[in-house]
């Protein structure tokens, strides 16, 4: 019988390559996050109002993706943060050769954050992996309280779940506990974090988190 | 030299059931509409309040895909309207052969309005024909104005497309007219129809055209 592994053999060359970016960021003491969100979801805020609030010691950069424009690599770096902008032409997720392909344009030595904006997608970019230390899945609540029930690949891989837009809580009727159960259902473990971007509300215990794991990816490396 | 024709008998197969789709909605004188968006835009709800305002002759029926649950299937079940819930299982976006095995639990004869809910997704679902009539692309306010830029291949793809959640176009300093400039970067001919679900403002115009072009589909199916 012949032998047919392209599927296999492409997935298998991404994770290859996932393991690569992975040893790389361990050299160079940077914690990657993969941050994964619907289109609108609010990536880009997110990584705007971590930055900005960031001890000095946690030196971010940031992969942006989007299939086209580089309207959010603009707003990066109107902030000064280094900024390398992919637009897939096209396709629907990052994966790991492209993350691979942008280093070069990053200070990697200066960088301590690696912050990456997925494609906003909320099913393909889960099912490839770039090589980042930690999946930040992020849901929005005017979105809507559902999406764990509708989408449950991607909320399995979050290792940790953000709810942005918290100040439209009321005005979207959002049921929170309706949301935790069908996150519960996929994921035991993942923290969540409800906070927005726009008040500032819940930003410091996300924080936190970024902190101690950013401390942990420093003494991994060491 | 081997021939190995592989994705392009795949993209035929696609192509060759969503024109027996099509003949099939022409020979029943259906209009099909595909809608498609991002998770959370609102497509359930545009469903929801277009059958409610539909003329007596225009009769629905819906097909829902999603990658798991039947949520949406029940809401609109709750409403006394003809549909089946197609779960891809992780799959991003609904196919022909989909649609096509989804038909036979629908009273053919007794609808005259198809409403196909693809999974939601901005990038992927623009990439396969389900034999629909018409690409109906739904962009919400909370989403952001850059939506266009960013998933140029959804919005060329349009037949018509639906801003909704219009009522909270002030809170999130929404600019129609970026919107507007950036959709016709890539699409000079589709209307726009502002409009809120939640409110029931716009919906009016969005109706006449769903009766114009049912009208049309009806005389050319005869």
């Amino acid at each position: 019988m012949p032998n047919i592994p392209v599927l296999q053999h492409i997935l298998s060359a991404n994770d290859e390559i996932a393991a690569e970016n992975r040893a790389l960021f361990r050299r160079y003491g940077i914690l990657a996050l993969n941050l994964m969100a619907s289109p609108g979801a609010g990536k880009t805020s997110v990584i705007l109002a971590t930055a900005a609030r960031l001890p000095a010691a946690i030196r971010p950069g940031v992969i942006e993706g989007d299939l086209a424009s580089r309207i959010d690599a603009d707003a990066i770096d109107a902030r000064g943060i280094p900024v390398v902008q992919i637009n897939t032409g096209g396709g629907c997720h990052l994966d790991a050769p492209m993350i691979r392909s942008a280093l070069p344009d990053l200070p990697l030595a200066e960088i301590t954050l690696l912050l990456i904006e997925n494609v906003g997608n909320l099913v393909c970019p889960a099912n490839f992996a770039l090589g980042a230390g930690l999946n930040v899945v992020i849901g929005s609540v005017s979105e809507g309280h559902d999406k764990p029930y509708k989408y449950p690949g991607m909320f399995a891989a979050a290792d940790v779940v953000l709810l942005n837009k918290a100040d439209l809580i009321d005005l979207f009727d959002f049921d929170l506990a309706f949301f935790e159960r069908g996150l519960r259902m996929v994921n035991e473990q993942a923290p969540v974090f409800v906070l927005s971007c726009k008040s500032g509300r819940g930003l410091g215990a996300w924080l936190e988190w970024v902190e101690q794991q950013w401390q942990r990816a420093r003494a991994d490396s060491e």
